[in-house]
């Protein structure tokens, strides 16, 4: 591959299609690239292809035809999979991809490890950009997510089109794989905290006799309003606890923030106590509930939509928001 | 006084000419109301006269010429102090309200005591707002303030064009005194636990090397935004710590907020936590900065606009926000 060979429109595959990478491969398509796909679920692989896209067997063969390979699968662990396989005599990734194709790292992932990323690629010739997402499913669907990427602008060279497809704010944030990494954990941080504050908050408001919908209406208006108070109390308050982001996602995310934190030796005594509280969900067995339902940690309240007889939430396949 | 003869305008004073007080008087003078007022500094008192209004040596002398007082002073102490005396012999506004007039109570406080407020009164025949506020002083100023009130019918008859005056939003939650002050207790819990998460996140955000710009315009545009990280981590890029609202004020309200539900047994583990960041940053000798300041309560980071060299900040009276 030269430059003069390159066309403008990089030849680009998606690995790991839940409900955002399902939304981004077809954002994707439909800014007209050519999509190749993987997904551990083949059948999921093989119904996109009938939509227009290439299903492949493996990541490996998935990065043997592509200059872009988007990685969207849930973590560090997942990332190192697809990259450098499993052990099953699959391979990986990696050692598929040519020189000055750009792997983009999509997971929210320890900082460190996504930075340490990009010199290991960099040994075989990959490119490598950090860059997680936020947005959810919705935004994902319609190419409008937001990433906070990082990287090697030789690697925004090759991937700039594909990020921009997908998005509808692509964030440059600097020279280092890393530092996308690092907003989106501080970004993590706020938002578990926000949705362990939102329920300790309406929890308090329903405790003391306020009418749920009420307090809805009057902190959303107000200076204790938050984007997440606003968007998980409204599953509150209508009692639907279906996950669209998972309580154990929190659990998982507070994690990573809380060990990226330890190196430094330094103390987020918010993100400590907010992870406790999704702790104490997922071990309640809320753990596959949407996120909001941190809220039944709280004890002797009557939440809307739960009578006598606990209601039993639809709950379909938890995905990353 | 009787219906017939009672005015659509009624007589209104205000006490506690603090910059939410001053701003409020405003904003009812330039709805056409005549405007009494009291302040313990009569300078500032008379300072208010001299645009219209009209000046009144003590809270009881301002009482007996009104139909609506409003009280916008710092907390509960205060109101008792307002309406039954400090015992210095100026007797207190109870004693001199007439029946039928209205105390509106916009402090932030402890909703038992509001509900209490509310029987005693009653025995003198007069009536009571539960009103607290929130907006700002820019937003006291312009008439544009949210209450969240509670109370009977009856007051609100009396009181409300006086409401309307001074408020964009009046929210009407109950006939029972105590809702109002409940809903502000839970607004206070959010607050103070997001600026506090604010805080740490930027604070986590600059230990790690992220440009603080920068990780504010990704964040203010992710779901890990709130009213106040957007508000108050504005303040930390500018590095100016001069107190809108001060640090002191939410060792304050979150301890309200925990006073409100420890006689119902009830946890609050983000507010406690947040509530001692508070306490540490007070501790420290911020007590009296802006409460953005609790960011200083994390070790070994450069803030913005403060070098090697401590930028003093300007300090003018704390206020309430």
């Amino acid at each position: 591959m030269n430059d003069q060979g390159r066309s403008a429109r990089p030849r680009v595959g998606v690995v790991g299609l839940g409900a955002m990478g399902l939304g981004m491969a077809r954002s994707l398509r439909r800014a007209g690239f050519d999509v190749g796909v993987h997904d551990l679920r083949p059948e999921v692989a093989a119904a996109f292809a009938e939509e227009g896209g290439t299903a492949h067997a493996s990541a490996g063969e998935l990065a043997g035809a592509v200059d872009v390979l988007v990685g969207v699968v849930v973590n560090a662990a997942q990332v190192e999979s697809v990259l450098f396989g499993t052990g099953d005599g699959t391979g990986g990734a990696a050692e598929r991809l040519r020189p000055g194709s750009v792997y983009v790292m999509c997971s929210t992932a320890d900082p460190a490890w996504s930075a340490e990323l990009e010199k290991r690629l960099a040994e075989r010739g990959v490119l490598y950009l950090d860059a997680p997402i936020s947005g959810g499913a919705a935004r994902a669907a319609s190419g409008e997510l937001t990433m906070m990427t990082s990287g090697a602008p030789i690697a925004y060279a090759v991937a700039d089109p594909v990020l921009e497809a997908m998005s509808s704010t692509v964030y440059r944030l600097g020279g280092e794989a890393g530092i996308g990494s690092k907003v989106k954990i501080v970004n993590q941080l706020l938002a578990g905290v926000h949705i362990a504050a939102a329920a300790e908050a309406m929890a308090l408001g329903i405790k003391a006799g306020v009418p749920a919908e009420a307090l809805y209406e009057v902190i959303t208006h107000s200076a204790g309003n938050s984007w997440m108070f606003e968007n998980r109390m409204a599953h509150v308050l209508a009692g639907d606890y279906a996950p669209l982001s998972a309580v154990d996602i929190f659990v998982k995310d507070l994690g990573l923030v809380l060990d990226a934190a330890r190196p430094e030796e330094f103390p987020l005594p918010l993100a400590a106590t907010a992870h406790q509280m999704f702790l104490q969900a997922s071990a309640s067995g809320l753990g596959a509930e949407d996120d909001s339902a941190v809220i039944k940690i709280f004890p002797g309240i009557e939440l809307p939509g739960q009578g006598p007889e606990q209601r039993s939430a639809q709950r379909p396949e938890p995905r990353e928001v």
